[in-house]
């Protein structure tokens, strides 16, 4: 097995979003590492983060609470793959901490993050079972969802 | 989260198999990690294993092929998670290479390897999605089975 098809997404499968944001890899990092952080931007408001947990490192929990407009909580429960500060950072959901199979497996996350200059290129790409997995995704409104975030963290980022 | 909580097994529902043995952990290493070796001890003969595809990064497929004495086939795929050359080696079924979840995923393996002098401290460590999962296992034969192919990876090494 090579490292390309290792990490080449499926179209099938997988959920990409790519773009260049006018802010250092190492803020993009720490927006996404660090709780206080990652509450302010991680939901498209009007949902917010009441919640979150993380353990930087293999194995280790990362969790959030969302709640919505009329303050419903959603709690998600994942487990850190791989931790390369300023360069990649992965998750799934079909691991609790501690490696334990999970209930409900819907996604793996990778972000990459690549330096252009003073900007970053932002790949996230979400790895589903199947295609029904990859089209629920689609359907709850994954390419506007994480845009929007991903604008949330920019804007948060050049007040940090 | 400590590393205490992260790694600590659960007697309801994890398997362990502890067992010191007299080769040292470089071999035992070995034995895990090269297919040519693996296929030899992997399976509590009379049962085989007929092929083994081993990608040795988190990520990287770890799959065996086992065939009963009438030479039935059951295949099982896994990914690596961690892979601490000569100290720790952890995989799961419930992610496929490339961290993408899998359709049915049973259990996560953590095999550690301790310097005892000559000797090896050889801890395997099954870590399931629930108790049904842990029984399964344990009626499968977990502790005979593994402690049989152990047995059998102790002798090979030996002649390696």
């Amino acid at each position: 097995m090579t490292t390309a098809r290792l990490w080449k997404p499926d179209p099938k499968l997988d959920l990409v979003l790519e773009r260049v944001v006018d802010v250092p890899r190492e803020l993009v990092w720490k927006a996404w590492t660090q709780p206080e952080h990652l509450k302010v931007w991680f939901c498209p408001a009007p949902w917010s983060v009441s919640d979150c947990e993380i353990d930087l490192r293999p194995g280790g929990v990362f969790s959030t609470v969302m709640r919505s407009p009329e303050g419903q909580a959603f709690p998600h429960f994942g487990c850190y793959l791989e931790v390369v500060p300023n360069e990649r950072l992965v998750w799934t959901d079909a691991l609790l901490p501690g490696y334990r199979p999970s209930e409900k497996p819907f996604f793996t996350a990778i972000i990459v993050l690549e330096s252009k200059g003073s900007c970053t290129r932002y790949t996230a790409t979400a790895i589903h079972r199947d295609e029904a997995g990859r089209k629920r995704h689609e359907e709850m409104g994954f390419h506007a969802g994480w845009g929007t975030a991903l604008e949330q963290l920019v804007a948060h980022t050049k007040k940090m």
